[in-house]
């Protein structure tokens, strides 16, 4: 378990940290606070609504979610709401993993500015990163080894097999991302996948690449429609963990999100505590 | 020719624009705002030092490129800085194409939020995207159909093939990566290619896949090691255009800036006006 002492002392190992949260609050839900402007009914700053959804909301968690799209769109009034965001969640619930989704990727140089962006200004705990610059470019990411480095493997929009699903030596794309992160990116045990929750099939056949092990990000659930059930039986590890169940516009813009985040919460545990069907 | 009319009523078709300008400054320079905060010597802001840049070189070029990278390390201040930047483009040099360097891609509903920066809030003419996601994904992107997007396809750094050459029915993912966005991606004539300098055998065949009328965004001559003539004798169409030139740090940093950029343009035109060999 973090202490303080070892909260306030630095930063610590995010893998760590987030089994820690998954213990405290019994829960693999992660919810992500994808704030669009536009359906904040009746309230104009960001950072005022993402607020009041982790008051609602932190003792639910295993992380918070903030997509960078969602504040990059209203400017640099959407980045200050992005990093008070973070700010307050550091200050008020240390112990709470902050994963920064801005699916960045460029050449080794320009890495290194972004992770001074998601890890020194935001001081977010985890980012998102595309894999199709190589092992590489997305260096200055991986060394930062107390980080998650989270890499796009299979992801959970319809049309995410014109490149992901095409045979190499029989083997679709997404599954060479899996063999190559698993056994050579992750020199610092802090890589984990994003594998979306609506190809479960894919999932398995990704946990079976990587082992038990590494933890996968997972959107496409909620509004996206992928099966939480099928889910969960494809990707868990044998320790009824390994997988962060990300929801977004399903609780934030629901009427009551706490009572949403408990639904989801226990609906995910419930799973975990079935015998493997 | 673009008459100030047109570009006072509304966004000009990028590729249009485009060529008006190569035309115009005789030019396929394009200047990279990389604008590294802690190379700055002795000016502390951003968009002053840029301003500086564009004042020494806006005759010179056929485009300016802003990397996000560069101005999200400083946070908010980064971001009205790029801001700041754009804003002094289209007001004192409206001619002159601006490429957002940002290489976004995330599934549609997202990128929703990513065109809203990039084209509504910076007002860039293009924005460069990674294709991992597909088309489906990138569609918010490729429905501006008067906005430049240039995708991913052969990347400058030396790793680039742990993913881009891998074969698919003998033949590696950058090619389908070029297959595609020339024959399906292309609908609105808006998309472009990132091909690094560093991979001149890649390029020409990257040419012959797509045909003479795709511009393709060229960075990886300058610091990065690549050849400008292999580069320029491989990726030319037969109008001895299409490739947008980028240097960033070569030129930014110079002791003289405009001197280096009137060496770069006159070395590029030599090329362009010798004979194909």
């Amino acid at each position: 378990m973090a202490t303080v002492k070892s909260l306030l002392k630095g930063k610590m190992n995010f893998i760590n940290k987030l089994e820690d949260q998954v213990r405290r609050a019994n829960s693999l839900l992660c919810v992500g606070l994808d704030s669009d402007i536009e359906k904040l009914s009746g309230e104009k700053d960001q950072f005022v609504f993402n607020k009041k959804i982790i008051e609602a909301t932190h003792d639910l968690v295993c992380s918070y979610k903030l997509n960078t799209a969602f504040y990059e769109s209203t400017g640099h009034l959407g980045i200050i709401a992005l990093k008070k965001t973070c700010d307050y969640l550091r200050e008020k619930y240390p112990e709470i993993p902050i994963i920064i989704d801005g699916k960045r990727g460029d050449i080794g140089n320009t890495n290194r500015e972004y992770v001074q962006f998601v890890f020194s200004y935001l001081g977010g705990d985890a980012v998102t990163v595309n894999p199709y610059l190589g092992e590489e470019a997305i260096g200055p990411f991986l060394d930062e080894k107390d980080s998650g480095i989270i890499i796009l493997c299979k992801t959970s929009n319809p049309g995410s097999g014109e490149f992901q699903n095409l045979e190499i030596d029989g083997e679709p794309l997404y599954k060479s991302v899996a063999r190559n992160v698993s056994r050579k990116w992750n020199k610092n045990n802090n890589c984990l996948l994003v594998v979306g929750a609506t190809y479960p099939q894919e999932l398995k056949e990704i946990r079976q690449i990587v082992g038990e092990d590494m933890w996968f990000l997972v959107p496409g659930v909620g509004s996206q429609g992928g099966d939480l059930k099928a889910t969960l039986n494809a990707g868990l590890n044998k320790k009824r963990k390994g997988l962060i169940i990300n929801f977004s516009r399903s609780i934030i813009f629901a009427g009551n999100p706490r009572e949403e985040a408990i639904k989801l919460r226990d609906e995910i545990n419930k799973h975990r505590n079935m015998t493997v069907g």
